[in-house]
Parts: structure tokens; C-alpha cells; sequence
């Protein structure tokens, strides 16, 4: 990248190595920082650093936070004896949204997955089970609807069983608004195999 | 957003106000920036920083650099008789990449636009044609194939006969590669127009 100047190209460089983010989409972050008020670039750049230097876990539920408890686990009106285990942070936020859920949350960061030489102590799986002394009623497993996934969840649902606690998964089938024609076979026989009596 | 504690919450939405990125990958990169090495995210914003601090015009062509003079223009084995007139810096990192053009640029940062108030003042032709005064063969005229480049390109040809240089058009046609069937009718036009013998 001779033809830019020197911390131009750096810039670019930079860019580019973050997720989803080609050398075409880079050169034009790259063109709209330069022309950004000095101000709001100066908070951008900021905002990276601070958020990256403070992340911490959650002592709770081990989601990414920057204060010692995360906002839900924070919350006197979340229902602490219903756990949603989840996968990582996003799929957290992906539930919150609903705004129907009011249990409190468990992140694992990550999966089993043999292929990838992930087992269950690389997961934030003892912590799990160290949070059910407290009074739980239920662990309700949203692990993402993969291979990995679903080892996760048959995994977990055989470790907290035994303490009597009730275990739930998320149900897999059809999205909603979405056209049969267009989805996959697994998921079809999935909705066909969890159907229910109208 | 008060799912995610502050700091994140914050970075989520520095990130969205870029453009191109929109919420989900707003979360996607904030959670690859928060899970990367420290001293990369270090990096990284200071980069954004260095190169929207030091960021400045060419003083010869005009294109962004952080230095007097950019690569292209410090080059002494470039042709400075000719000189290829652009839009903007990303155009004149389009045509570096042919590897081909041995001439230098001059960057206009911007198109005459009557529809958006843009006129000839507003954007760095008065430079050009200063540039003109010392020895020039040839100015090549690259504005983009819209309205308002096809316009500048107009104006900037007729403000430059009567000096006596040449000025020339590149080309508008069928792209290489191009299907005709997905063409538009416009482009068409331009290619039959702007025929060659063979």
C-alpha cells in the first residue's frame, strides 16, 4: 500500500484484521475516521481502550462486564432460581431483547467440541455447577442448536440431573415467518419431531 | 442497551455510528476487540488516533498523507506531466493498484454538485489549475461516471483548452467481465457511443 502515507496505510492495515471487515470496507472506515471531528474520534479510540482494559468476567455468571457483578445479576428483580446457560455474551443480549426473560443468565464461553479439543473444564462449567448450592428451580440450556451445542446441553443435562434440579432446553424448530421451502432438513424433522398437540 | 454493562454498551455504539456497520456487527466487533491481545488493541487505537491527528493534504495533489508530500508526489521516477485528476483519495489507491499509471494525481475532494450546492469553488480545482502553470503535457480527467463527475469533468475540460495542454476522458463502457444482460441501459449507450475500430 505504497500509494498511502504511511499511518494512513497502517490504519487500513489495522481495520482490516478485524472480523467481517475487507480491504475495500477498511478503506472507507479508514477515509471516514479521517474526516470525523478530531472530538468523536478521539471518543472512539477511547471507548476501545477503556472497554478492552476494564472487561472483566462477572462473578456471577461469568458474562463480560467491566464492574464486579453485570447489570442483570445486579438486578433485585431477576429471578435468581432460573438459569439460562448461554454459549457467550451475544447470545446473552440476544434474549435480553425478547424483554420476556426474567431469570438471571450463565455464560459458558464456548462449546464442547471434541474436534476442536474442547472439553468441559475449558468451559465455564464447574462455576455452573457451584451455582447450583444456592436455591435453583431450573437451568433452562440455550446453547446454540449445532453439533457442539447440543453435546454441550446433553452434557450438562446429565451433570444436573442427579441434583434433582429441572433441566429444559430451548426447543428448536421452524423460526417464525420462516418459509418451509427454504429450510433445512434437520431442522424440519426437528420441528416435526417437537411438535405439539393443537 | 442495559444488557451490557456501560464501557461495552459504549464501544457497541461508537462502532455502529461507523458506516457500513450496522448493530449486529457493531456487537460482532466489540466482542472481538474486548477478547483480543491488550497491546493489539493498543494498537489499533492508536492508530485511529495517530492518523486522524497527523492527517493532512498533499501539497502538491491534494490527497490525504501525513507528511508535506505524499508518496506518489515525493516519487521522482513519476511523471509529473501528466497529471490524472480524481475524486478522492480511495480513487487514486484504485488506479495505483493497475500499477500501470506512471503520471502523478490531482485529488479534487469532491464533484461540482448544483443539486447538493457543491460548485467549482468548493473544491480543489483553483489548485489545479495552479499546478498547471509549470510544465504539463497531459491532465487526465477520472471523476466518477455519475452525474457530477461527468459535470466536473465537463467544466474542468473547458477551463483547460484555452491553456492549450491536452485533457483527455478515461473511458466509460462495459467493464471487463462484464455480462451485457446485467448492464445498465446507460453504460450500454456509453459503450456503443464510444466505440473503437478493430
Amino acid at each position: 500500500m505504497e500509494y498511502y502515507s504511511r499511518q494512513i496505510g497502517r490504519l487500513i492495515e489495522e481495520l482490516s484484521g478485524l472480523p467481517g471487515i475487507g480491504s475495500k470496507s477498511a478503506q472507507r472506515l479508514a477515509f471516514h475516521i479521517l474526516h470525523m471531528p478530531l472530538e468523536h474520534v478521539e471518543k472512539l479510540s477511547a471507548s476501545i481502550m477503556e472497554a478492552r482494559k476494564n472487561v472483566k468476567y462477572c462473578q456471577n455468571c461469568y458474562t463480560l462486564t467491566d464492574e464486579e457483578l453485570c447489570p442483570i445479576c445486579r438486578n433485585p428483580s431477576r429471578n435468581r432460581k432460573m438459569i439460562m446457560v448461554v454459549e457467550d455474551t451475544r447470545d446473552l443480549a440476544a434474549y435480553e431483547k425478547t424483554q420476556k426473560y426474567e431469570g438471571v443468565y450463565h455464560v459458558l464461553h464456548g462449546a464442547i467440541s471434541p474436534m476442536l479439543g474442547i472439553g468441559p473444564n475449558d468451559i465455564r462449567l464447574k462455576e455452573l455447577m457451584q451455582r447450583l448450592q444456592e436455591e435453583v428451580e431450573e437451568v433452562i440450556i440455550a446453547t446454540n442448536s449445532s453439533l457442539e451445542g447440543e453435546t454441550t446441553a446433553m452434557y450438562i443435562s446429565k451433570l444436573i440431573k442427579p441434583t434433582g434440579i429441572k433441566v429444559s432446553r430451548i426447543a428448536s424448530g421452524v423460526p417464525v415467518g420462516g418459509d418451509l421451502e427454504y429450510i433445512d432438513e434437520m431442522t424440519l424433522l426437528r420441528a416435526l419431531e417437537g411438535r405439539v398437540e393443537l
